[in-house]
């Protein structure tokens, strides 16, 4: 980037997708990162474990980078973080609870130590070079959530994090909504701002709903209650742990992500839960089933979580009995409705009673991303002269620009731009006409990007048809066979029942070696294309499987 | 099965799991299968094409077989037809409609000379020793649907085949209410119904619903209309055609089973299409965009049909421009949402307007299943003795057993049954205590059954980790090795990048052979065993991966 005075906005990930959000304000020679985000693979992409954000651009410029502010919690935001401090050793700026849970991460990849955590709240002022930060606290799933102000020579920028508005919050974190219009009513230049629900009509239903519902399901339990919800929805704990004291219920938490969050949420304040109140299996397992309530992780249908355990009844030292209740409050995220229908038949087949479905149904989930009337609030509070909707898939992000032309934004001012797209804006004027480099990094193991597309097209035929090995010893003096052809095969077919053909590759081989030795021919590589061909084909005609054909040559 | 006279009902498939149906009902020794399905594997199953259900009891019963009835033509009832029939020549009976649909099958399994198949409708009258067989039509989203009654000595059993009612269908073919009536008001023993939407409250909307919406959404359309939905949903494939002619457009086909079902559909009279209404590509791309309507495969996002390639721009002949329409005229699959999100993006990319979401919203998709209200009707008309809830998940059978007896079916004598689990009926008392074999056949290219459990765990552990064949060559007079270790790696970690790890493995190898050799251990299994230990824990320990190793070792 010119060391001139641009402007400039991108995302290197988080756009035409869920997952991996990470947006970069650079001005002049100052970079700004917010959020650094994983996501999580789909089965396509076979043994990966976290896909993180490409970060070249960054390493390329890491002496300009001023700061990584983490808008909050969730994985989408914070997952990746690990892996950048591993390339990019950058000042981390965020609230308090967001850096414990950033922290828990830290100690995990054990890089506490030599990174530079800075506490923030929305009365933070920042301030690096010419550009000054300043935040605004907006609604979410996760306490302690924070919208970003950039202030910088060509005018204000404004990021939203991710948001909703809650009148009626679960807590008492109100988002900053007169913040927000005096904000907006100070001439806004550009609002950055997330778009996952850009296609639900309505403004998206309280937190406090849930609780109401909670209350009641606990007031008709008479066995034990198992809630299932992510564990970082701290005011979803909360109100479930006012439900159980209202119900004279004990809590149990299960799941390590469930009692790390909470553990956090206590230390630092987010969550109040009366001492002597939370149990252990062994005293939950002796105490009256209807003095028990359970909290646990799961609730996506993961299947080495505490909720799919139970519901197999292979959870040590707790289990599930008929007249138990169990709440799943949560929505299954698109793509794991199978896992968590898997769940629901086996807490059926326990004998339990099972609240379940769409949380407008139930009453059990509400979402932390604002709906249409939510995006248009904040579209017009802010009025702003350029937008760029990010957090979400093209469809949404299509909605979100029909939305923000309908509040007033004007035709041709929202950008919407791919990952690696630039947005400058210089002397007033935004322009997308460049790129950086973006991409997708995959954590598989231990390996950063040790994993790529020839690694996963090699993993995908092996999924599908397994894979033959057919080792040939030739004798370099002699030139003929003098042991095998010998055929190994995994994952291909069952090998005890297919005698006869694996005898017929390995004749079909040892012609195919013999007439090569005869006219000559002994090049490695055209004798292993030879084998690959004349075994492959035969087996495609025999049975329809195309296996990865690995042909071992040897030579003595 | 003892040659006594016993009435005998099970299900092969179908239990469970939405798929792969196939039902059993044996009086004495005259046995008749209902349906015959195939299921679609989920991503778990790598690289299997399809499953069917284990039919070991059959084959060894085959001489007591007398018909396989068939209520209808969708995959998960027909699709194991050419399977079956490769192993027992069963004579099959069903409507004309469904028979078209399983006559495609026998031609693409060339199997249509030898099968016998019987044309049946809902008057006729079928007898087979002591067990007469008489039908009532049902509505369901495909046409020509068949309810069955079977007339045993120890009283009348029926079975509902998939059904919905719908008083206003988009056809002439009404259900049979009255003869449903009629039957109830004469004793049924069992009643063996679908339970599909066992979960869903109210009674199913009614396809004539979405001929409206349809209608509308031609009307306001300006540029070409693309419509996705099931090639076997006649009746909305009908409405499509009525929508197109009222709005002066022709009418273009794409997909394989969409030329398929839509041809065999008009030559039987299920479908009316006006002559010269139907189009090819070439005439469809000369024509005015707004004369042009197009029905396309696909509308489960599946990446190969019409619908997924043009929304990629890859369709020959034919593109999508902005300003055209497309219309999804099918809720996704659970499983399916996200592959159909991404079409619905790229469909957004080339800025067509897209008609999209649940039917509910859309109103461009009905169920074919019937709701709470329709599963209790057809209890209610049918008062039976017995009732055993098939086609569904667990909890699914499990809501339809509440239904059952919130109109009447006293408790006790609901069999909520497991594949395999027999009902037996004696002097008008059912119980189930005994078993027949039952299971899962996998088809994998032109293997069937050639698949199993230990092919599909190799399968998963190459598709997570990859794989690595270390080759040895040990001289037996020596005793020691004269070539290698050669180590060829495949969907384990870049092999370019990793030379170290790859050159450490074999140094490590060749020192444990050389180890073996000197202790003189010569069996291969110890051998491959040490290798495989060692190299599996240095790999772990430097990569947190747990690739296949093999080892091949060569004694000359």
């Amino acid at each position: 980037m010119s060391a001139n005075e641009t402007l400039s906005i991108f995302a290197l990930g988080g756009i035409n997708e869920i997952g991996k959000n990470m947006y970069v304000l650079q001005y002049a020679d100052d970079i700004f990162i917010i959020d650094c985000g994983g996501k999580f693979p789909d089965e396509s992409l076979l043994g990966i474990d976290l896909i993180i954000p490409d970060i070249r651009y960054l390493a390329e410029n890491r002496e300009k980078i001023r700061a990584l502010i983490v808008t909050h919690g969730h994985e989408d935001h914070i997952g990746g973080v690990p892996y950048l401090l591993r390339e990019l050793n950058v000042p981390i700026y965020a609230t308090n609870f967001t850096l414990g849970l950033i922290e828990l991460k830290l100690d995990e990849h054990r890089l506490r130590a030599e990174t530079k955590l800075h506490p923030i709240d929305s009365d933070t002022e920042l301030e690096f070079g010419e550009v000054k930060l300043s935040f605004f606290k907006v609604s979410h799933s996760i306490p302690d959530c924070l919208g970003i102000v950039f202030e910088t020579p060509e005018g204000k920028v404004v990021h939203t994090g991710d948001f909703k508005f809650d009148l009626t919050p679960a807590n008492d974190q109100a988002a900053d909504i007169h913040k927000m219009a005096q904000i907006g009513s100070d001439s806004v230049l550009m609002l950055i701002s997330e778009s996952t629900n850009a296609e639900r009509t309505g403004l998206t239903p309280s937190e406090q709903m849930v609780g109401g519902h909670m209350e009641e399901a606990f007031m008709k339990a008479e066995g034990k209650i198992f809630v299932s919800t992510f564990a970082s929805n701290v005011n979803r704990v909360q109100q479930v742990v006012q439900a159980a004291i209202k119900t004279n219920r004990r809590l149990l938490l299960l799941g390590r992500s469930m009692v790390n969050v909470v553990n956090v949420a206590i230390e630092r304040g987010y969550l109040h839960v009366p001492e002597g109140m939370l149990i252990d299996p062994r005293t939950a397992d002796r105490l009256a089933p209807e003095k028990v309530a359970i909290l646990c992780t799961g609730s996506q249908g993961e299947p080495m979580a505490a909720l799919a355990r139970l519901a197999s009844g292979n959870y040590r030292d707790i289990s599930i009995y008929p007249g138990d209740t169990v709440i799943l409050a949560a929505s299954p995220i698109p793509g794991n409705e199978r896992d968590v229908s898997r769940i629901i038949d086996n807490l059926f087949l326990l004998g339990a009673k099972v609240i379940y479905g769409s949380g407008s149904t139930t009453g059990m989930h509400v979402s932390g991303h604002g709906y249409q009337e939510d995006l248009k609030l904040m579209l017009t509070l802010m009025k702003p002269k350029y937008f760029i909707p990010i957090h979400g898939e093209y469809r949404m992000l299509h909605h979100h620009r029909l939305l923000a032309e309908s509040v007033g934004v004007e035709k041709g001012r929202t950008f919407i731009i791919k990952n690696g797209d630039v947005v400058d804006i210089e002397k007033g004027i935004a322009r997308q006409t460049r790129t950086v480099p973006s991409g997708v990094t995959y954590v598989d193991g231990m390996g950063v990007g040790d994993v790529g597309d020839v690694v996963l097209r090699d993993r995908k035929q092996l999924s599908e048809d397994g894979m033959l090995v057919v080792v040939v010893t030739i004798s370099k003096s002699e030139r003929k066979i003098i042991s095998g052809p010998d055929t190994i095969s995994r994952g291909f077919v069952y090998a005890r029942d297919s005698e006869d053909l694996f005898t017929e590759v390995n004749r079909l081989v040892k012609k195919r070696v013999d007439e090569l030795q005869e006219a000559n021919i002994s090049q490695w590589n055209v004798m292993k294309q030879n084998i690959r061909k004349t075994v492959g084909q035969y087996l495609f005609s025999q049975t329809k499987k195309r296996p990865m054909i690995l042909p071992v040559i040897i030579e003595i």
